[in-house]
């Protein structure tokens, strides 16, 4: 309360109010990708916490900084075990590994504050967890933080550098595997010219925080999703350069596959990590290969083909394709129609893709937010399905709220479509009549429009491609936000 | 996904698929104060627990019997720290203190399973965690638990009943604490007994998980939820007999106020705890009083006079109060309106009335679509405010798929009102902007009628008190589920 209360005496501070913590959590995310600073989540004991978890996993699969202050009972009243209390540093721990405190002196909560800045900062980035007793807030004493410089990268040493560029000289068949913040545009030119001067594939993790891509842009193969196609895609790499990523393994396991995605006779080699200076490796090893103006660009230019007729998850991802205007930051959470989406806007003018980082569903519409709040001149388009949708639709109104201009499209299909692909590669796929249904969200039939409008958000429906065309091109030319939900098929 | 496909194999099991997972653990909890057996969630990996944190928080301060399943990586794959993977122990420690398992045995996985669901039942009840790795599931060698005869509760000891006896006919002011299970009708008419024989004043805890109450029941005053209200309401009691409850102590602590609400001079007793034979404690103690025959009842009739005119929180309650049917079961969690909503229903028909045990908000909806599971037969009405509704609105879509006979009714009055009241209490009340703003959740308006029903529920709203006594006879009278918005006056 005395935080809220503090809020006016700062004009720089500026408050986003979201009606579920996983809002403001997965905003603070949205935020922190596109801007690389931290945004404070304010959240109300173990449960506000709790509400704010799976966007803040998300975050720490992305390196995202992040500080949430989790207001608490005063310190005398902690040990009373009154109806709100719970063991907040265990649920702090799930996603703040490393850095949780609870700032139980009035005199230190200024340094308490500047540390979880600092550790939120990195790098890596990360998501940092002040624990805010309400006496702490609300007593004499406090005293500022002092002005900290942050924790500098850690400078590639030349010596791997020149290992590096030797390795990729000689390795028969070479690839760097780029993710975190070598997916950035810079990093990501630097790479391909690494790649086009050595011979070196160009691939990308599978879910990148950030990737920077269109027309003109380096465009690295995305690492597939589905293990047996990842392992095809690795075969015969001989040696795999990480840049801020990790050595690929399966999102799930599944019976008698492998989830190690390295392929055997594979050296796995380490360029850089998030605590280094990725961006400083990357170029150093562009000048130790002499690679410079060797990037491959490609020279495609956009499509420029509308679909017709019969709207599906495709049709509607070649209009996105089609019509994403140039500087666009797309938050992807379209699950099963991804695949689609990734590969039509792999010409659309140059844009940033967010993705799913850490698989926890509910992350597109709060990301949108954060982003739009971090980036007022550029559209936000969210690209999200019916059932991840309804973790967060509370999203709606925070946008409507802060008049963001994001577009959110919501491929309706009536379906947890992803669930009855799982189903099908576990070898649990069955007729029966319950396990069927639990993957049927369309009875009753989910209504977007009434939904999103009635949290303030102008929304239109679309039948067919024509329609959703013109829905698309209204909402991409109105201010504020909109959504616009696409009907297609039901897979089940 | 395995543990999915299995449904069908025994027709005993219902599967209710809920939108979120907060949903589902809401629900479990409704099931469960209802139906006093445990309901299994089933939840995906670390972040959906998380996201069903908030109400198993309320389940675990309701002592209410909760399973969790969480599905898991398979083990093997544990190691590779994939996307999903987190610390799902932690997070399960913070709801259920008192069993957390990881299965990691095919041949242990049914022992496991029993262990927990006897965990669950206690007595007391509380929330169990068993965590499932996928191949766990898919593995061939599984074994059925053995048959259990679960856990009895301790008998209460004669001596302690005989020794609270003579407390009672000696003691200047005593005063029995009932709270939990002491809260159902046969408790509560066995305490009232005891109170009548003895001169006790009968108190029941701010929050109990189900009171049994209206007209014809006894009525044990409610300890006060302001923590200055409370120590003025216990004012010179000489000794206070806990019969299931803590001792009581505030909700928030307040600066320069008491935590701690036994009054001074005044000795703390235990009739019974949460593992104790509660009841039969009770009987005892009757039968040692020679107080059978003694009850209070109280005769007033139900209150028939229904509101007009401008509708207010206060006039909402006063329509419920005459129009509640019988038997009805109350999920309140309309925050600030909920002392009216416990007054005006003081002497409607016989009820059961469900408090958010835990203050995590979020539980008003959930809790009623378990209820309405549990009680087929029986109406059930969830009281909600704006804010706290819009936490877990994705209950309405449950409610409509399951056909449950749930009348909603929402306060809406722009505002989260009970902050504003808080931070005044807290002496944090400011005339700053972007504090006040942080309060205000009617920019842009929440239309309820429209959310509820692009879930598929039919809704109504109300502008006069009138026009709501109207919505509210057409939703008690319509099967299925229905919501009534009843739009008040802000209070900002």
């Amino acid at each position: 309360m005395h935080f809220v209360a503090a809020l006016d005496d700062n004009p720089d501070l500026r408050a986003v109010l979201c009606l579920f913590e996983g809002v403001a959590t997965g905003a603070a995310d949205g935020f922190a990708r596109m801007s690389g600073r931290p945004a404070a989540t304010l959240l109300h004991l173990g449960p506000g916490l709790g509400n704010g978890l799976a966007n803040l996993h998300n975050a720490r699969r992305a390196s995202s900084p992040v500080l949430n202050v989790v207001g608490d009972h005063a310190t005398w009243h902690a040990a009373l075990d009154s109806p709100l209390s719970s063991n907040i540093q265990t649920v702090a721990a799930n996603v703040s590994p490393g850095f949780v405190r609870y700032g139980h002196r009035v005199e230190a909560i200024g340094l308490d504050a500047v540390e979880a800045i600092d550790a939120a900062y990195g790098p890596p980035g990360s998501v940092a967890t002040l624990i805010l007793p309400a006496d702490v807030s609300w007593d004499e004493g406090g005293l500022p933080g002092p002005v900290s410089a942050g924790h500098l990268p850690s400078r590639v040493e030349p010596d791997r550098i020149a290992s590096i560029a030797a390795l990729l000289k000689t390795s028969e068949r070479p690839a760097l595997l780029v993710g975190g913040s070598a997916c950035s545009r810079p990093a990501l030119e630097a790479a391909a010219a690494i790649c086009a001067g050595s011979g070196a594939r160009l691939i990308c993790e599978t879910f990148p925080p950030r990737l920077s891509r269109g027309v003109g842009l380096p465009r690295p193969e995305r690492l597939a999703y589905f293990s047996e196609y990842a392992l095809t895609q690795l075969e015969g790499i001989t040696d795999l350069v990480l840049v801020d990523a990790e050595p690929p393994v399966a999102f799930f396991a599944y019976p008698d596959k492998k989830s190690e995605l390295v392929p055997e006779g594979c050296t796995v080699h380490v360029l850089a990590m998030g605590s280094d200076d990725v961006r400083g490796a990357l170029d150093a090893l562009v000048a130790e290969l002499g690679a410079e103006g060797s990037v491959d660009r490609p020279k495609k230019a956009p499509d420029s083909n509308l679909p017709r007729g019969a709207l599906t998850a495709e049709s509607v991802m070649q209009a996105v394709g089609v019509l994403l205007p140039e500087d666009a930051i797309v938050s992807d959470e379209s699950v099963t129609a991804g695949q689609y989406a990734f590969h039509y806007t792999r010409h659309s003018a140059p844009h940033e893709y967010l993705t799913l980082t850490g698989g926890a569903i509910g992350q597109g519409l709060p990301l949108a937010v954060g982003a739009a709040v971090a980036c007022p001149e550029r559209r936000v388009i969210a690209l999200e399905a019916d059932g991840s949708a309804m973790y967060t639709p509370q999203a709606w109104w925070t946008m409507a709220r802060e008049n963001l201009d994001i577009t959110t499209i919501i491929l309706n299909n009536g379906a947890y479509a992803v669930l009855g692909m799982e189903l099908q590669r576990v070898g649990a796929d069955s007729d029966g009549i319950k396990a069927r249904e639990l993957l049927n969200i369309g009875q009753p039939d989910l209504d977007f429009v009434s939904i999103a409008s009635g949290m303030g958000v102008e929304s239109r429906s679309a039948n067919d491609a024509e329609e959703f065309v013109a829905h698309l091109r209204w909402s991409l030319s109105t201010r504020g936000p909109t959504v616009v939900e696409a009907r297609i098929p039901a897979v089940l």
